[in-house]
């Protein structure tokens, strides 16, 4: 049976605040019954909202704040000014074991800079990694870093997959998941030095808690090339962004192409059941949330824009990561990791037959 | 009218050689009769083809190699083995005049060096960018590098939207297009120092031949935002691949729907014509070719694993570009932008507000 876990919530962030963060957090308690909330906001907001969910409300406790970090603010801003705002409130209610995750659909940045101050980074991790569930042919996979750290060294790289790797475990449920390097191909241009690397050291060093794939390209992630895809945040993000950005895009040619003449107009209307298949398989809501990967607890991050459907499936994905034990294993998992790391890295003669292969 | 031009074609490039070269190249002749050819390569193989296209012909010479680079070849490999391969041949007919531009489907790393080392540089420009043609929703953009080179510096990366924007003078017909830095958007991470102080340079200069538009993000290329894209080649590899394998993914997704029931295969069947529309706007084949840009000479990539409808756009692509008189255009604009980079690079008190807004 599920045990009970309780989700601590930003209630302001994002771009609706209340209106779509309560009827997310109802959706979510229908397919989690053993779900409770904290909510952290305006308090007058907040119950005009709640007091329309009754099942809702008998799970949830209510934690007023007047102090909203905006959209606007730069993290280092939201620091200075942000304590005792939502965001942070929510985010120390994981730190003090009040509640299992935390979730904000607010300022990527702030968050990001106070998950990092109140959570604090696991041991020998510098900087949390955003990761973000990418739907393929076959499922999911789970892309890191898109966007929460610019470069990466081939250490963090190889901390990336297995960070990916333990969240792959929680969330998909495999044992072993496949881990790939997102490179630009074999044939002409082998990446860059740090990705080269950490493709050494990850083919070096034996039992690793995943099944190394090698490089993957950016056309085979949504071809489910592997469940971890590994990247560092700038061309991770650019990947994400231009994933998204395609499927919109290809939304407009098919509203074109369905409505071009009348006969394709009703051949579309009888095979409106197939369209709506379409839509909820291409639907962003549905892998909504970013998760900040590397703390001590569990922060996920929803879109600012999204509706109570896309924050219910924000909500769920924190739910999921606080009921498989995730942080624990992590933990675990980078201790051998940092060792067998060391192992693999201090024999130089591995790396230099890797780069003549 | 157009003017005549000379393509020499790499007849041994890709995966099929002649059987794809040369069809294409008489599909690329229906739509510009203005064209001839050159074909290097494998003289037996080359007629058996050319044999069945009279009037493309009427229009060819061949001449004969028995070199030709592999698809496995490395660059230095195939630099030190390929003199007087299809490959260096192609090229050195640009080089010699005989031919305005050159086309191939071969190894693009091999492509590269031997354009390099064949073609030469333009004044100032270290090492040649590969840009490619990317459909959106209004017609489509030019984004490069798309891989030739892996990082970029501010001043690469200026050059680089110089020299989009010259291509898209040249292949979109307009006198001022608008160029675009790919970045992560503003909110909370702004990206690398690099792509920072290019930003701060291109905002600087004035009477640019282009309309700098500052940052766009990854879902702003296929909805149009600007002309020309700029990113380094490591991002903008992943991006296009990304945005590749993206469309496949819903190719796949929208078959399932449509054959999900009998009502909607027979939905489908009536919109049939849509689907075509839709089809042929997210043909990859339309938009194949990859220029690199930068050098004395024009050279295009065809995809390795087209076919020739495919290889004629590639064909198409370098014919435009010929007929344009781009390479005297990108000198000319290379030589004024140098010098106004200079200006404005030297005034570090710009910068720095810059660095500060």
């Amino acid at each position: 049976m599920a045990s009970p876990k309780t989700i601590a919530l930003d209630a302001m962030g994002g771009d609706h605040g209340p209106q779509v963060v309560i009827p997310g957090a109802a959706l979510s308690l229908e397919r989690h019954p053993a779900l409770s909330f904290i909510f952290f906001g305006d308090e007058s907001r907040i119950n005009a909202v709640l007091d329309q969910h009754a099942a809702l409300k008998a799970k949830s406790r209510v934690v007023h704040t007047s102090n909203v970090v905006s959209m606007h603010d730069k993290p280092s801003q939201a620091l200075r000014r942000g304590k005792g705002s939502s965001m942070w409130l929510t985010l120390e209610a994981v730190k003090s074991g009040e509640a299992h995750a935390a979730v904000s659909a607010g300022n990527t940045g702030a968050l990001m800079a106070m998950a990092k101050v109140i959570l604090r980074p696991l041991a020998g991790i510098e900087r949390p990694a955003l990761a973000a569930l990418w739907p393929t042919v076959r499922s999911e996979c789970i892309v890191l870093d898109v966007g929460a750290n610019i470069g990466a060294t081939a250490r963090k790289l190889s901390e990336l997959a297995l960070m990916g790797a333990a969240m792959a475990r929680a969330i998909f449920h495999i044992e072993k998941p496949t881990v790939g390097l997102l490179n630009v191909g074999v044939e002409d241009i082998k990446g860059v030095e740090e990705v080269r690397q950490a493709h050494a050291w990850l083919k070096g060093v034996a039992d690793l808690p995943f099944d190394y794939k090698g490089f993957v390209e950016g056309d085979q992630i949504g071809h489910g090339a592997a469940d971890v895809v590994v990247v560092e945040g700038f061309a991770g993000n650019i990947a994400l962004k231009t994933a998204e950005g395609t499927a919109r895009q290809i939304g407009v040619y098919l509203k074109g192409a369905m409505t071009s003449s009348l006969l394709t107009k009703f051949g579309a209307l009888l095979a409106r059941g197939g369209f709506r298949v379409l839509k909820a398989k291409m639907d962003p809501r549905r892998v909504n949330g970013g998760t900040f990967l590397g703390l001590k607890g569990i922060a996920v991050k929803s879109h600012g824009g999204t509706d109570a459907f896309g924050f219910a499936s924000a909500v769920d994905l924190a739910y999921e990561m606080a009921d498989s034990g995730l942080i624990g294993r992590l933990t675990a998992d980078l201790d051998t990791f940092h060792h067998k790391i060391e192992q693999v890295a201090s024999k130089p003669e591995a790396t230099s037959a890797e780069r003549a292969g």
